[in-house]
This record gives C-alpha cells, sequence and structure tokens, in this order.
C-alpha cells in the first residue's frame, strides 16, 4: 500500500478574487512533489493598502520547498493569474508553462523582470500533454474574457484532477476557441476524482449571456453617435475590442487605441494568431486631422485608473484628443467593486464637458467573463467529479459554491488560502493549515502585510503626525526649548492658538518639572512626551495624533 | 416695474449625492431676502478624506448675509438633510422650521452642539402655512423613507416654487402618509413657476416599488430560519423597522433594537406619536435567556460603519449576542456606492462563521426612497412647472434629469453647486457664480477642504515620512550626524541594509561637502536635505516619501 497523497493548498485566490495560486502536490506526507497553478496579483486600496503598487501572494512555504516545484503552470494572462510571475519567480524557479498568447504574455513579465524568457515554454492544448514530475498535464481550451484561457486536466497515480480556471460557457465568443462540451466531455470521461471550480459569479443566477449578444447594441449605439466616440474595457478582452472596432469600422470611423495596455494587448494577440483582421488602427497624431464624427477611441482605464487614458480624457486633452458635447463614451465594463467612486469621478467629470455617457446599467453593453450559477452547475454536471472544490472567490463565494455541489449531492468543502486538502480520500479532508498572507509590492521593495509599515501609513493618515525635537545637554537639561512639526493636522486650535504653539508650551512646561530620573531616560522621556502630545492635542484639536519624538543628547 | 427678483442657489447637494444646502432668496438683485432648506452632511472616505470625520457644506456666503436669512427649513431628518445643523447654525442664527419628527431630531441636534433647542419651530403640514420674510411656506407630505419627510410649497411674490424633497410615490408606505396625489395637485393648481427635483435616481428606469412590497417576502425569510435572525437597515427607515420587528413577531421572536441610532430612532418615532404598535422590545441582557430561534436583532451598520452593531457582530460578540451556523443575517439596504468593500468584509466575516447572509441581490427585501425615472416624469406632469430645475445629485443625475425635461418639453437647467439661478424670467438663468466648497469637521474643529491638511495626510499614506534633524553650532558646523526617523516605509533597502542607515550616511556626507552659504541658510539647508532623503530613498526603496526636517541652530 502507497502512503502517498494528493493535495491541494490554495497560497492565493481562495479567500479573494484575485491573487490566484494553487498547488498540487503528490508523494508521500511532507515530501511531495509540486506543481504551482498560476501566479496572480491582486491590487491595492486606499482603505487598506494606501501607497501600495501590488499585492502578490506569499509564496514562502513554496519557497522554502522549490527543490520539490516541478512545474509552473499559468492558465491564461490575466493579472490576477500571472501578475506576480516577475516578482516570485526568482524564488521559485520552476519552468512555466502556457499557452501560446499567454506564454507571450508571461515572456515579457519575465523580461521586465530582468529574468530569462526562456523559462517559459508554449504547450498546445489538449489532447496534447506535458509532464511535471509525478503530474502530466493538458490545457483544456475554456471561453472567458481573454483569447487562449484555459482549464486544465491534471493526471496524478491518485487519479484524474480537473481545474477549471476562469471560465464561461460561451459557445459564440467573438475570438478565440468556443466552449466545446464534447472536449470538455472528453476530458472527463475517464471519471474525474475531484473539479477544482471558478466561484466569482456565484451568486448570479442567470444563466451567461455570450460576448456575441453585444454586437448589434454595440453596433447601433456607435452608429447613432453624432460626435465622436470613446470606448473603455478591459484591454485584455480582446474579444471586446473587436466587436467594438468592427461597431467603429460598420459607422465609417477610424480607430484609435489610447493606452499601453491597449496597444500591448493588440499586439500581443496580433502576434500570436488569435486575433485577425481587426480594423487598421491611425496613431493618435493621425486622429487629429480625422473629422470626429469619424472617429472611435479604445481607451484604457475601465475601472476608473487615474493614469489611464479614461481618466486623462475626463480631465482634459489627451495625446491631442479632446471629448466635446455631443461625444459619448461608452464603459463597456463593468465596475469592480470598490473602484466605484474612481469611475463616478470619470463620469461626473465627462457629464461637466457634455459628453454622453453610456454605462452597463442595463446590461446591452458587457457581459461578463465568469460562469454564472446556473453554468457551474452544468459544469459539475459535465465533468461530474467526485468531489468539488470551489477556489477563486470570496469566502462568500466559496461557501455558497460548496453549498450548490452539496445541493447536487457532491462532496465539497470550503477551503480558503493555507488550507492544504487532501484530495486521496472518499471526500476532501483539510490535513495541514498552511500560514499564507500577502506581500506588498511597495516602490522597488517588497514588504510583508504584517510589517506595520502600511499600517503606520493608515494611521498617519487617520490621525495626522506630530513630531517633536528636544535637545538636551549632558545633566539633562533641555537646551532651547522643545519644537513641533505638525504634519496633516488643524494648524489652528479651537481656541484659534496655532496648534504647534499650544504643543510647544505644554511639552516645554512638562520638561520644566518632569524629574531627572526621566530626563535621563530616553524611552521614558519619549514615551512621556508622546503622551504629552496626545493629550493636549485631544483637548485642543479633539484628535490624538501619531507622535514622533527625537531626543538629542549634546555633550 | 420691480427690480426684484427670485433666485435660487445650492450650496451644496447638486453634485453630491448627500450635504443638501438650497438657498433662496427675493428682493433687489444683491439685497435679496434668504431661506435656506435643509442642512446637511455627506461622510468622509479614505480614498480622498482620511481621518476626517463628517463633511459639512461651506456656508460662508451665507453666513456673510446671516442678517437678510429669515428661515432655515428642513424638508426631513436624515443627515444628509440636517446633519450640519447643529454645526453651522451660530453663524446663521435664523429660526429653524420642521414637522413634528423633523423637528424633535432637530432640538436633538442643537442640544448636542450646545445650542437653544428652542430655535426649532414645529409646524404643520399643508395647508398650514408660515412666513419667513418675502416667503410663505407650507410642508408638502410626501412618502420617503423616514416618518414625515416633506415637499415645500414657496410662496414667493414671483410666484410659486415647490421643492420636492427627497420623495418616492408609494401609496402604501406602511410607517407614515401616503403619496396623496389630490394634494400635490391642490398644491400645483394654481400654477407652479419652478419645480426643484430630486435626481438621485434618474438612472433606474423601472417604476418605483412600494415600502409595502417587502411585507410577505421578509416575513417568509424570517420565519424559515432555524437560528437567530439579525438584520439591518438604515434606523431611520422607521417604517422598514417596523416591518422587520413584525416579521420577527409573527414567527415568535422577540426584537432586540441593537445600535445607538436604532433606539433614538425608534424613540423619535414612538414620543411623536410616528409610530404606533411597534412589537415590544428586550433589552441584549433579556436575549441571553431567550432561545436563538425566538430573537431577532434590528441592527445598525447596513454600510459597512465599522463601529456599528452589524460590523460588531462580525467580529465576535457584541452586548452579550454571537451569531453561530444556522444565523441568519439579513441586509435590507443597499450599498451606497463607495461602501462596498466594507460590506462585503462583513459579509465574508459572517460566511465564516456558518452564518446565512441575504442581501438585496435579487431586490426582495429592499426597496429604494427615491422616485426613479418614470416617477419624476410623473412628479413633472402632476406639478406642471414652468421650469424644472434637477437637485440632490451629481452631475450625472443633474444632466440627465434636466434632459427627461427638456424631452418632456419644459424648460431646466444644470445648476450645480454655487450657480446662482435666477428664476424670475421665462427661463432659469445662471446669474453668478458663488464660490462653494467643504468643510470638514475634523475632531472637535473644522478645517477648510482646500487648507492642505488632508491633503497632507494622503501624502504620508501614499509616501511614507521621514523626519531628518539636524544641529548645527554657531558656526554652522553639524554636532554629532543628522539623524533621521522613518514611519511608513521599508525598513530595509532592496541592498538588504536599514533604511534609516542609508539615509543618515547620505546626510552626513551631504553636510560633509555643502557650502558654507547652504549651511546657514535655514531655508536652503532644509531643501537641500530633504531632496537628498527623496533622491536617496528613490534609490534605495523606489518611492519618494515626505521629508520634514528640523535644524537646530546651537550657539
Amino acid at each position: 500500500m502507497s502512503s502517498d497523497r494528493l493535495i491541494y493548498l490554495p497560497l492565493g485566490g481562495a479567500g479573494e478574487i484575485g491573487m490566484n495560486a494553487y498547488v498540487y502536490g503528490y508523494g508521500p506526507a511532507g515530501r511531495e512533489r509540486y506543481i504551482l497553478v498560476d501566479i496572480g496579483v491582486t491590487f491595492p486600496d486606499m482603505d487598506t493598502t494606501p501607497g501600495v503598487d501590488l499585492i502578490l501572494p506569499d509564496v514562502g512555504w513554496l519557497a522554502e520547498r522549490a527543490d520539490r516545484l516541478d512545474a509552473i503552470v499559468i492558465t491564461h494572462a490575466h493579472e490576477d493569474h500571472i501578475g506576480a510571475l516577475g516578482r516570485v519567480w526568482q524564488r521559485l524557479r520552476a519552468p512555466v508553462y502556457a499557452r501560446s498568447f499567454t506564454g507571450h504574455l508571461a515572456r515579457m513579465k519575465m523580461e521586465e523582470a530582468g529574468l530569462d524568457p526562456t523559462n517559459v515554454r508554449t504547450v498546445g492544448a489538449w489532447p496534447e500533454t506535458f509532464d511535471a514530475g509525478p503530474f502530466t498535464l493538458s490545457f483544456l481550451p475554456v471561453s472567458h474574457s481573454i483569447p487562449e484561457s484555459a482549464g486544465l486536466v491534471i493526471d496524478t497515480p491518485a487519479g484524474r484532477v480537473i481545474h477549471s480556471g476562469d471560465f464561461k460557457i460561451d459557445v459564440t465568443p467573438v475570438v478565440g476557441e468556443p466552449f466545446d462540451e464534447a472536449l470538455w466531455s472528453d476530458a472527463a470521461a475517464p471519471g474525474v476524482r475531484a473539479l477544482m471550480c471558478d466561484s466569482t459569479n456565484v451568486f448570479s443566477h442567470h444563466p451567461g449571456r455570450s460576448e456575441a449578444t453585444l454586437g448589434d447594441d454595440i453596433r447601433d449605439l456607435v452608429a447613432g453617435c453624432g460626435g465622436l466616440v470613446a470606448a473603455t474595457t478591459f484591454a485584455s478582452n480582446v474579444a471586446r475590442l473587436k466587436t467594438l472596432a468592427e461597431a467603429g469600422r460598420a459607422a465609417g470611423r477610424s480607430i484609435v487605441l489610447l493606452g499601453r495596455a491597449m496597444n500591448r494587448m493588440v499586439q500581443a494577440a496580433v502576434d500570436t494568431g488569435v486575433l485577425t483582421d481587426f480594423p487598421g488602427v491611425v496613431t493618435p497624431e493621425e486622429a487629429q486631422s480625422i473629422p470626429r464624427e469619424n472617429l472611435m477611441l479604445l481607451v484604457t482605464g475601465s475601472q476608473g485608473e487615474r493614469r489611464a487614458a479614461a481618466a486623462q480624457l475626463s480631465r482634459g486633452k489627451y495625446l491631442g484628443l479632446e471629448l466635446k458635447p455631443g461625444d459619448l463614451f461608452l464603459f463597456s465594463s463593468k465596475t469592480i467593486p470598490g473602484n466605484e467612486r474612481s469611475v463616478t469621478r470619470i463620469v461626473n467629470n465627462l457629464s461637466e464637458m457634455g459628453v454622453d455617457v453610456v454605462d452597463d446599467g442595463d446590461q446591452r453593453y458587457h457581459v461578463s467573463g465568469h460562469a454564472n450559477r446556473p453554468d457551474l452547475a452544468r459544469m459539475h454536471q459535465l465533468i461530474d467529479p467526485d468531489m468539488v472544490i470551489p477556489m477563486h472567490g470570496e469566502h462568500r463565494h466559496l461557501r455558497a459554491h460548496a453549498a450548490l455541489a452539496e445541493e447536487m449531492q457532491r462532496a465539497a468543502i470550503i477551503a480558503p488560502n493555507g488550507s492544504m486538502v487532501d484530495l486521496s480520500g472518499d471526500a476532501p479532508r483539510i490535513v495541514e493549515h498552511i500560514e499564507t498572507g500577502r506581500i506588498y509590492l511597495d516602490g522597488a521593495v517588497q514588504i510583508g502585510a504584517l510589517d506595520g509599515v502600511v499600517r503606520d501609513r493608515i494611521r498617519m493618515a487617520l490621525n495626522g503626525h506630530v513630531l517633536v525635537t528636544v535637545i538636551l545637554d549632558e545633566d539633562d537639561e533641555a537646551i532651547g526649548e522643545p519644537w513641533c512639526e505638525v504634519m496633516g493636522l488643524a494648524e489652528t486650535t479651537r481656541s484659534n492658538a496655532p496648534l504647534a504653539d499650544v504643543l510647544e508650551a505644554d511639552l516645554d512646561q512638562f520638561l520644566g518639572r518632569a524629574d531627572a530620573k526621566t530626563r535621563r531616560n530616553d524611552d521614558k522621556l519619549d514615551e512621556a512626551l508622546r503622551r504629552v502630545v496626545r493629550q493636549t492635542a485631544q483637548n485642543e484639536i479633539g484628535k490624538k495624533p501619531e507622535v514622533t519624538v527625537v531626543i538629542s543628547r549634546i555633550s
């Protein structure tokens, strides 16, 4: 009897939407060989991660076992699946496998990070397979909102696992392979031990809609506009770009791509043969000599990103182009929860310019790339696995998805990040909890989410910051008076005195009566001065600021 | 011929949802007598106003003319219409008029601010009127999501104006007066010069639904739960509280009110006779001896507020009560855009506890308190005014609402905050732009939105903060080495050295070679040291921090 086991361990993506990173392992407990499926990022926000550039999964656990990691497999090129590749590869150093379009972008990530792009190996789709340690894998094409998305067939000595990747069931996806039920059935035919399944849209109760359903409405909208049309969507949604561009062409408009990601994605799709017969584009310079009613801009920034093209256009001229009354701006996109304020700011700016804004309010100009609840049920039926492990979703999504599987009489488990699940038995079983977490890319360095750096930033933002400088002589007597600098606090108190003056007077008074023991001891003095500042500020402005004390001793 | 004119001037609410404050004036240009309709607040967020407690409209323009202000009129007791009363009354000092329930809460606001509550005068509804300078006013009852909401009939020498207030068209509102079409027709019968009209729901295309439509679904949901039920909604939505409480009573549950606002609103509604036969409530202490399947909690915090009851319950025990698997948590509310992350955090916490969460996803447990697009059109027709002035909404709402009025062949104008509109002519006309803005209540003091205080907080949150202390002797020579304290920045650089050490070394080196002129001049030296810190930090960690330099000179 073998004591080998098959395990599944999410390091990211199970407990959030974003930052996908799933480990599979096979072998004797504690000595398994591993593969990592996807290595994505998630995006910071001002509420919890001000100043942070990107959020990466903490792959520390896997890095310690990198000698047993046989492959990194990327299902598709969305940032929440590929974005951390260049940032963590150095710690993992395993070959990277992807399909052509995804591999193309993966190589760019590696190059940008100064890593050797030949570590990325392009692999064909099912029935082509590749081996990685005890695993034999195959990319199973699936429809999603980016070209060449794939699920994975993962054959292990303990049986077959299917990893859905992000997917929807779309038989007319405009660009790329339609969802091929026969293909997925074939893959499932030998029997499937476990289905790891996308959970993001489990709360959407209606069946998903095809990308192709948008063409007519978008064409009518674009044709009906007498001015310039600008449209935004995720740059990676190449099918949508094609639909939009074709609507423009049909209305006699020249297409302009605005924004780095937009140009890069279209180029990648053309270079890898994914995108054919995309209407010819003109440059922003060329556009300036074309009448505005003959122009259509495809722009980045559907989520309200401050520096993307949409936001720039909403603030005025961008690359010589400017929106005017009578123009139309289309959000062919959904606002991701949390981005509402940024998107709304753009809409209101455009409204002030007299531009008509159309969004997805009546669901005519956007469809989701994920499987809704009925489509998830259909996938469960199609694959007919022994067990369903919901992945990619917040806890509420995982929980609802597990409940759906159980309603359909299948074993399921809620396995949030760090849950090591043994898939070898009759039912999934959590055998260990691994410490996982988040790493912040902050400027050029990576910092741990629990390092306290970001906590300090949030505290300064909420409470302001007071700096106290005190200089003492060798007898611990103050030289001059304490000095305060105040940042992020009201300058004047409720009695209309300058706050810094009031603080300095109270600090001076305190120093005058402080006992020798306190004056002699830096820690004690620091603590006491800090307390004076916080108490005085509380009295004077009703806030307790962060305080930094610098005590200089001159001998 | 009189040169008197009738003007309208929004100081808040026209350009945002929240912070309503509308001035009407009548008299010779520049010497009008005024009334102020509503004086609300809006709420801060981490993105733009970290650490701020409340946002108030800047009433500076009106305060300078307070001797000509004859009345402050409050249409209803929502915070975005009444919340700033106690904070700005001192600067305006005019009598406050409101209906009974609203007046009750207005007096509490005054008392909390240490102001005389007898400045608030309770007035009956239409046909009762009251005079304020050249204006004769009457409260016109209207359905909304708080008791005793009212529109205003404002009679002026230039004709009648109707100010809708926040409203919906609901003939079965559960608590309070049904929308009475005959009443509004009566008020409009003599002819109406201008309708100032709520715009918040102009993008909702279906007719609004009545509060009464929720009863059955809520009753079924509560009856179907085998554990404890907790439900949250805005505390001021007394009708909803009643519907929820009655569903609880029907299922044999005792009602517990959790959260200060919840208790306060129910009390105010009972005290003013607005709310009758509300099911008896038990205290949290009493609840602990009642089986959980016989309990229903009505809790504050539907918007995810960190310190409200919903968030507290999602983090663990609150006042001795704790949620468990099998319990149900109902959001009988809509998440206001911008609050999604906070609400989602609670939902995921509850999910981890095994609590079933039901929200308004399928629109069975909440209805809006505002008039949707078809209801706005109906109101326009009912009042049949010469002109429509959209109010209460972001720019995009005002614009769409003006377009709706124009589609129906009525004069309309987009008048954002600060637009003084002359209503005396055939069509509305903007005659002046007044400087308006926002005041932040920050702890115990008020600060201007443009004072730079909050900007500094945001900068510290994004960039971190470095403090540099340098002590110079009378010859401008450094005593000891420069000292750095770092807050909100990575402690170690990309080469793994302590950041503070690297900064100090570079500062020391700089000081060693700085010329006498720089060392002698505080401003020059400050600037130079700041530049060194920013450059070094950029090289070492890829960020340019905020820098505060303290130069001490010892003689």
